[in-house]
């Protein structure tokens, strides 16, 4: 049974999951980077940078100190963001408990090497894959913070470890299902960040919910050929690490990579967009180049994924690819 | 080719889809029960009760005279609701010419019958199920009006006959898929009715997106599980009929049935939603039953439509099923 849980980043995502494995009764410790932000969690009992107005469970006490975190754990949460994750994990390897689960928290495909989170961390870590699980699914994190009800997805290869996770994280509000589709939960999560910029775009180019429901569609089914060539199971595609996690990115207003493509749709520069969401950087700005490696390298056709990163990497005016985004010559649906 | 069109029923969606026959290049003529539609159609060139504020083009005709409309038609759109296309179309039937294309705009299935619609106009008419062809997709009718890019599908059996309708109403703005499985497009279609009430119930309960995504790919499965039983193509459900027309009608405040739903939600009888809703009900409130009926003769498990069913005939209040619309005990998600 996994009683101390060590979540290693203190974003609205990590401090949600933070929360919801001490709701479920979980002894949590949340390792924040910086020192002012564990204080106040532990005094004021709030993230007010990330979680503002959401009090924290006394489960749950942060320390900036990551020996403090990790020490005792028999899981250890993954929540930095992808392309900081395996120089994090550098760090902390010698402190990670051995056998302990190393779950990923984070959505994205890194950079040059072109690997997928769990494959990062098993690298770094020097586990083996059983021992690493995900998080994934319809997970905006305010909403689990208000404790809305949510399904989510555990995926690991190790079915028994992911059941054991699934308990530590199951609350009245919080549903999580187990997958051992690995491969394909983790594309779900990747390439939902790129098709949700890609919505926002539309959205700022003046576009309605048919197109966007068009967008959420093709979106799918390029993500689901990435899958199959990779060795994913397509069923998961329609689940909720594939579908769900699409949708609710797609469709809400709070998700952080639509509300930057409206941005750029609306005509902003990738700089003011950065700006206005306070220097962090979309997941699907840099995911999409690593994505659309991963499709030329199997020879997958991505045409969505391709359309956004030459937006936030070519410098192309969204409004220039509009009909690229929705128009292609009249066909058979496949 | 489909030079002269007849679309019967000018409500939104018959009007909107008679402006893209027109915008198209073809001559049509609409139908209007109410003889002073056909007029301000005619005169003002606009469906003022319809499609406020868009402007009809001048290739399109009205009239209150079925066999004015019908006289010479190469296709034969039918735009009138799902319960009632029997009644209308045994009216129409000796107008019908010989061998023209008719084509059902409805989503539903028939109550008692629990026949599809293809299926009514084939027993109706009298024809082979090759000359019937259907159009969905994710289609909001007013949208469309205003000429936003939208894709589509038209489904036949034959693929020539639907290749001929594609041609029809191909426009820049309005881009349709062919596709030759009309049961998985008709399910898709009818189901995703029934899906919007229960994504509105949960909006008016207060619930957030994560929830709404859960509901979409729970609904989007229950759908799929009914149409493997009656023999649909399952990437159907992966495309546009299914997951396109689902994720529009669930995501946009235009979308009829999740609007109804979300009085429902907020507590108001079915008399006041159907007031509000200017007495026009949502096509799923009569759609959960005949699916649910049909659901039940297969021995397939549709638990969101079952919720929604009972909702809306069994005076449920939708707060006492909230927890059945989202929470299921913890498990492996197939």
């Amino acid at each position: 049974m996994l009683e101390r849980i060590a979540v290693l980043g203190a974003g609205s995502w990590g401090t949600a999951f933070a929360k919801v494995l001490a709701d479920s009764g979980r002894d949590v410790v949340l390792w924040a980077r910086r020192p002012e932000i564990a204080e106040a969690i532990n005094t004021r009992r709030e993230n007010a940078d990330y979680l503002p107005g959401i009090r924290l469970p006394g489960k749950l006490v942060s320390t900036s100190d990551a020996a403090v975190a990790l020490d005792g754990a028999d899981a250890v949460a993954l929540a930095v963001p992808s392309q900081t994750l395996r120089h994090n994990l550098e760090t902390w390897k010698p402190l990670l408990p051995k056998g302990s689960t190393l779950v990923s928290l984070a959505k994205g495909v890194e950079l040059g090497t072109l690997k997928r989170m769990s494959e990062v961390i098993t690298e770094v870590a020097g586990v083996g894959e059983h021992e690493v699980a995900v998080v994934t699914g319809p997970n905006l994190a305010p909403e689990i913070a208000q404790e809305q009800p949510t399904a989510a997805v555990i995926a690991c290869v190790d079915h028994d470890r992911a059941v054991e996770l699934q308990e530590a994280c199951t609350t009245g509000y919080f549903r999580p299902y187990t997958n051992t589709d690995v491969i394909g939960c983790e594309l779900g999560g990747a390439c939902k960040n790129v098709i949700a910029l890609s919505c926002g775009m539309a959205t700022g180019l003046g576009f309605g919910d048919n197109t966007i429901a068009t967008l959420i569609t093709r979106g799918l089914a390029e993500t689901a050929r990435l899958g199959a060539a990779l060795g994913a199971d397509p069923l998961t595609f329609a689940g909720l690490a594939g579908l769900g996690d699409l949708v609710a990115s797609c469709s809400s207003p709070l998700a952080r990579n639509r509300s930057f493509g409206e941005r750029l749709g609306r005509g902003e520069t990738l700089e003011q967009a950065l700006e206005a969401a306070h220097g962090q950087v979309a997941e699907g700005v840099k995911s999409c180049s690593s994505i659309r490696a991963l499709a030329l390298r199997h020879g997958v056709e991505m045409p969505i994924t391709d359309v956004v990163h030459r937006v936030c990497h070519d410098q192309l005016d969204p409004r220039t690819v509009a009909g690229e985004l929705i128009g292609r010559k009249t066909k058979p649906e496949r």
